[in-house]
């Protein structure tokens, strides 16, 4: 039975594609193929798989070498299981940049693409089969295209996710700024977790200058609500970073609606940061960066010290 | 302008695979794309430009900070040059095994696909503009998957590959078995090569069990011509190993139609990888490898030492 999964956080994308294109696997290829998770499932991914009555993939930590496996959404062994390259990796298909690092032992199966969403690249390599996907399935690539793409206003966002999306819709019979909606509330409920919690819901390690950077976003429609806690958000960054091995916590809080981002300026090194990286100066404990919500295409390019 | 190429050893798969893919980048496409070489290309791969009256691409050396290049047939930083990562990588294209190293700034377009060739691949990403190829793309096309395959004797060759080339051969109006023939008697050719030319060819390197090897391989219809010099290729293997900071070189002379390999042990380090690698003990200077002929299915897998 091959495992198919994403990276350690996952988003929509991380804990759909893996249930895509294990259905794809088991029956159009006739390959049997479990989708599993490396974490639990964000607010939001939580929504789509009960809004479509998924079953919640089993989480798991570890794999076994030679166990064969399909990796979706990432290419970065950080965000993989440990033993990763001792496993059997059969397939990549991922939409990020090239990190290094990965190493299989024969020439497999990778597709990346610099598209918004792994989920649009699985509907390319489905070909016709396509068309006979379940509406759960269905639903589940639409998902994760309007949650990469937050709902096509990420500048990640390509005329071919876009066109996916619309089509995937309209055989669903549903409204796509409904259905958004509904996904993005679910996304912002984020009342439930701890402050370190949030701290790592969405978060990529970076190396900035020397400078090993957390950089973590959280996609909201209610900023209010993350943004009324950044005294303790701020006061949980060192112990967050220590734990981790990192020097510093960013946390970039992106109101979906207004399209802008929040960077949270807790000391001295993120206003450097800030002015570097963004050309704004920071006056207060926050720093609002108009138009900014993707850190793949608006942040990480960025970011200096 | 983008640059295309493939390895640092041009062999008619990395010497073809550029000119086919900057055709389509250029015509298909509308971006300007030019074949170059990392190397001067073999005499089968010579002798496929000449057939075919195709422009003999410029050799470079090294890659500007920022130029856009698309990389073919390789995925391995080491058979590319010195500021590979520097350069704007817009694309990669290959069937060998990852091996990391290789990092792009953004999210770029990456094919990597279990075949025996490269120009399949570029054959199934192009669609229906294959069929708008000009004649000379056309035969290198062939020309590459009959390299890359030994005429479909190699186990690296898939039924894909085979029926894409029958199928180009047949467009073309040539017979596959008279070509090849022609094209395997160029690169049996060798007699203008020194010993240290000849070792360098066609050669990769390999960590195993601690030492760092070159894994060299001629293919050839005629390999008494190399064996007639095995003693003074024996005795020029410690100086390449020393120049290009290996311990051991390994050369394997494939025989195209007996498909067996025969090995030149020169020393007992050879002598017990052999044994490790083949279970075949070596009582001579050679050992011949019965079925042995393709590097990256039946060598680099199984050396031990």
């Amino acid at each position: 039975m091959i495992k198919v999964f994403g990276h350690k956080a996952p988003d929509t994308d991380s804990t759909g594609s893996p249930i895509i294109w294990a259905w794809y696997l088991t029956h159009v290829k006739g390959t049997p193929a479990e989708a599993v998770l490396l974490g639990t499932p964000n607010t939001e991914a939580a929504f789509v798989l009960k809004r479509w009555d998924l079953a919640m993939p089993p989480v798991i930590d570890a794999v076994a070498a030679g166990e064969p496996v399909v990796i979706v959404d990432t290419n970065n062994p950080s965000e993989l299981p440990a033993g990763i390259n001792d496993a059997d990796i059969i397939q990549i298909i991922d939409h990020h940049k090239l990190v290094g690092g990965l190493e299989t032992k024969a020439p497999i199966d990778i597709t990346i693409r610099p598209l918004a969403c792994t989920a649009t690249i699985l509907h390319d390599l489905m070909g016709d089969a396509a068309e006979d996907m379940p509406d759960a399935i269905r639903a589940a690539m639409l998902s994760c295209i309007l949650s990469d793409t937050l709902e096509f206003r990420s500048p990640t966002t390509t005329p071919h996710d876009r066109a996916v999306a619309e089509r995937l819709a309209q055989e669903l019979g549903i409204s796509i700024p409904d259905y958004a909606a509904e996904m993005f509330a679910a996304k912002s409920d984020v009342s439930a977790f701890s402050d370190a919690e949030l701290l790592r819901m969405d978060s990529k390690t970076f190396e900035v200058g020397g400078k090993t950077l957390r950089v973590s976003v959280l996609e909201t429609t209610a900023p209010g609500v993350v943004l009324d806690r950044k005294a303790s958000l701020m006061e949980t960054m060192p112990k967050v970073a220590t734990e981790d091995g990192a020097d510093q916590v960013l946390l970039f809080v992106v109101d979906i609606l207004r399209e802008e981002a929040t960077l949270l300026v807790p000391n001295d090194l993120v206003r450097t940061l800030a002015e570097k990286s963004f050309g704004a100066r920071a006056e207060g404990d926050t720093l609002v960066l108009p138009g900014v919500m993707s850190r793949k295409k608006q942040i990480i390019p960025v970011l200096a010290l």
